[in-house]
C-alpha cells in the first residue's frame, strides 16, 4: 500500500481563494507534525500559518515530499506552477497529487524523477495487488463512518473521532479512504477508484489486523442512498468489518447533492439499512453515535436539535467542528 | 461500447474436456445465428456440432471474428494454438478472448492486426467514456437477475426469460453484463471490471432509454450476500432501474462458494434486501419469478419442491434448464 514520506512541502501556488487551498488547510488542520511549510508564488492570497519555504530550503532541510495542496480546476496544473514542481523533483522530492491528470502522463516529468529518484505519487491511483475480499475475520476493532449522502462530513468526523479516541488514551488509527484524507495518514487507498470486483478487498487492506485493544478509525464513502456510489459505500462496509458505525449527517440537506429527485433517508431508514449491510461480515455491529454537519442551522437552534437526535435513538449525537467528538469517543470505551 | 461482429469462428484448440468448452457451447446454444463454425486443433476431444472450418475457409465465407470459446486454465494461451490466432488476424478476424492476459499486451500480435486491420478485443476491458450514473428515469421496462450467491445460474436465468418473452411476442432483448454474456449477446459491459465509481453508471449504458413496450432482460452478477462483489451487485441494480426482479438460486447450497463460513440467506430475507437496494432508483419494483437451478436435488424432489417455493411467495418458480422459464414470462406480460 502506498507510503508517504513526511515532511511535506505544501504547494499552494498562487490561489486566491480559500476555499481550493481546503486540502492544505486540513493537513496542517490535523497532521501539523507532517508538514515543514508551505511554498507560494506570487500573488496567492493564502496563507496557512506555516513557514514560507524555497525548494532549495526545504530540501536542506530533509523535506521529502511535494504536496499540490489545492483542488485545480480541470484538473490539470498551470503552465507557471511546472517550475516549481521541476525544481522539486531535481531536489528528490516525491511529488504527491490528487489531480485527474497524471503526473506520471508527463514524459518529461517521468524522465526527471527518473534522474533523481523522485517519485511522482498520484494519491487516488490504487495498489495493483489488491485481493478479493476474503471475510475472514480480523483481530482488533473498528469503526466506520457512513452518511446520509456524500459531502456529509465522513472524513471530518473520522478524524475528529480518532482524536478523541487517542486523548482519552485509547490506541486508535485514522484510516484513509480518500484522496485527502490519504494525504493525511500518509496511507490508504481511495476505495472509488478501485476496480469493481476489489472494493471490499481493498477495505481488508486498509484496515489489517491489530491489537485486540486498537481501533481504527475508518473514513466512509459515499452513501448506500448515492445512487451513483452505493456500491462503492456497500463494499467498504463489508471489508472493514466494523464493529461500531457513526452516522453523519447534514442537518439541512433534503436532496441527494447532485441527483435531485433523490430524497435524503430518515436517520433511522439510514441506520436500519447500514446495519443489514455491516451484518453481512460482523453480526454484532451497533451504532456508537451521531456526528452532524449543523452550520446550515440557525446557531440559537443547533443545540436543541443535537440533543433532540440524541434523545430519539439513544445515542451520543455531536456536531465534530463544533464541540469534537468526545462523546462518542467515550460510548466506545463505555459500551464496545 | 463494445460491439463484437458476428458471424464467429469458434477456436477451441485441443482441448480434452467439455467443461473448458463452455463459452463456445454457450454461443451454439443460445446465438447460433451468430456462429459460423469451430476450429480445433488434432487431439480436440470436443465437438460443438457445428461445421469445422479452417481459417481461410472461414475468411472466404465473410467470419469476422475468431472468438477464443475455452476457459483457459493459468489465463494465457498456451504457444501451439498461435498459429490459429496468428493466421486470423492475417485474414482480418478480430480476436475475441475473454483471458486474463491480453492479447493487446503481444507487441507482436498488435503489430499484424495493425496491419490487417483486426482488433484485438478483451471483452472484459470496460468502455473508458462511462460517466457516473445518473439517476434519470429511462423510458422502457427492465428485469434484473439477483441471486442468493455468485454462479446460481444468473446468466442462464436471463438468456431463458429474454427467450421465453420473445416466444410470446414481446420484444425482450438479454443485456450482458458478464464475459460470457458479452460474447453471446455481442456488446455489453464487464461490470465488476469497471472502476467502482461507474458501476451504477455503466448499468445506465447497458440498458439505456427504449420503446415503452420493450422489456432489457439483464443478467445478474454477484450477490447482495457475497462479501466479495456485493458492491457490484447493488451498483448494477442502482444502475439498472429494474421495474422487476428475479431472484436465481441453487436448490442445495448451503454457503457462499468460495467464503466458508458465510450462509446462504434465506429466499425471503435475499428478496427483501434486494427489494430494498432496488427501490432507490424504481420505487414500484417487484419480483416476477424465481428461478433456482434444482440439479443437486433428486430428480424425483425436483419438482414438489418449485411448487412449494411457488406456494410460499405467491411467484412463479422455474427451473429453466428443465422447464425454461415460460411461467415467468407470462407473469410479466400479464401483470407489469
Amino acid at each position: 500500500m502506498l507510503q508517504l514520506r513526511a515532511p511535506y512541502l505544501i504547494f499552494l501556488g498562487d490561489i486566491e481563494d480559500g476555499t481550493y487551498g481546503k486540502t492544505g488547510k486540513g493537513l496542517v488542520d490535523w497532521c501539523p507534525e507532517r508538514v515543514a511549510g508551505q511554498i507560494r508564488l506570487p500573488g496567492c492570497a493564502v496563507d496557512l500559518g506555516v513557514p514560507d519555504l524555497t525548494v532549495a530550503g526545504a530540501a536542506s532541510t530533509g523535506v521529502n515530499s511535494l504536496i499540490i495542496g489545492v483542488a485545480l480546476i480541470g484538473g490539470e496544473l498551470p503552465q507557471h506552477w511546472l517550475a516549481v514542481v521541476k525544481e522539486a523533483i531535481d531536489a528528490g522530492m516525491d511529488i504527491v497529487s490528487g489531480m485527474h491528470t497524471r503526473l506520471k502522463d508527463d514524459p518529461e516529468m517521468v524522465k526527471a524523477a527518473g534522474r533523481s529518484g523522485s517519485r511522482l505519487v498520484d494519491v487516488r491511483e490504487p495498489p495493483d495487488n489488491i485481493p478479493v475480499c476474503s471475510g475472514i475475520k480480523r483481530s482488533g476493532k473498528r469503526v466506520l463512518m457512513v452518511g446520509t449522502d456524500c459531502a456529509v462530513g465522513k472524513k471530518y468526523s473520522a478524524l475528529a473521532l480518532s482524536s478523541a479516541l487517542t486523548d482519552l488514551g485509547l490506541k486508535a488509527t485514522f484510516r484513509a479512504t480518500g484522496q485527502t484524507g490519504i494525504m493525511l495518514a500518509g496511507t490508504g487507498i481511495a476505495v472509488d477508484a478501485v476496480i469493481a470486483d476489489f472494493i471490499s478487498g481493498s477495505a481488508e487492506m486498509i484496515s489489517p489486523d491489530n491489537d485486540d485493544d486498537h481501533w481504527d478509525v475508518i473514513e466512509g464513502q459515499g452513501s448506500l442512498f448515492n445512487p451513483g456510489y452505493a456500491g462503492v459505500s456497500l463494499g467498504l462496509t463489508h471489508g472493514s468489518q466494523p464493529d461500531a458505525l457513526v452516522l453523519c449527517h447534514d442537518a439541512v440537506r433534503k436532496e441527494i447533492d447532485g441527483w435531485p429527485g433523490y430524497r435524503i433517508p430518515s436517520l433511522e431508514e439510514c441506520m436500519q439499512q447500514n446495519l443489514e449491510a455491516a451484518r453481512l461480515t460482523n453480526e454484532n455491529v451497533r451504532f456508537a453515535g451521531i456526528s452532524i454537519n449543523t452550520s446550515g442551522l440557525p446557531s440559537s437552534d443547533r443545540e436543541d436539535y443535537l440533543q433532540s437526535v440524541a434523545a430519539e435513538f439513544g445515542l451520543p449525537c455531536v456536531d465534530p467542528v463544533a464541540s469534537g467528538s468526545g462523546a462518542i469517543a467515550k460510548n466506545i470505551i463505555d459500551n464496545f
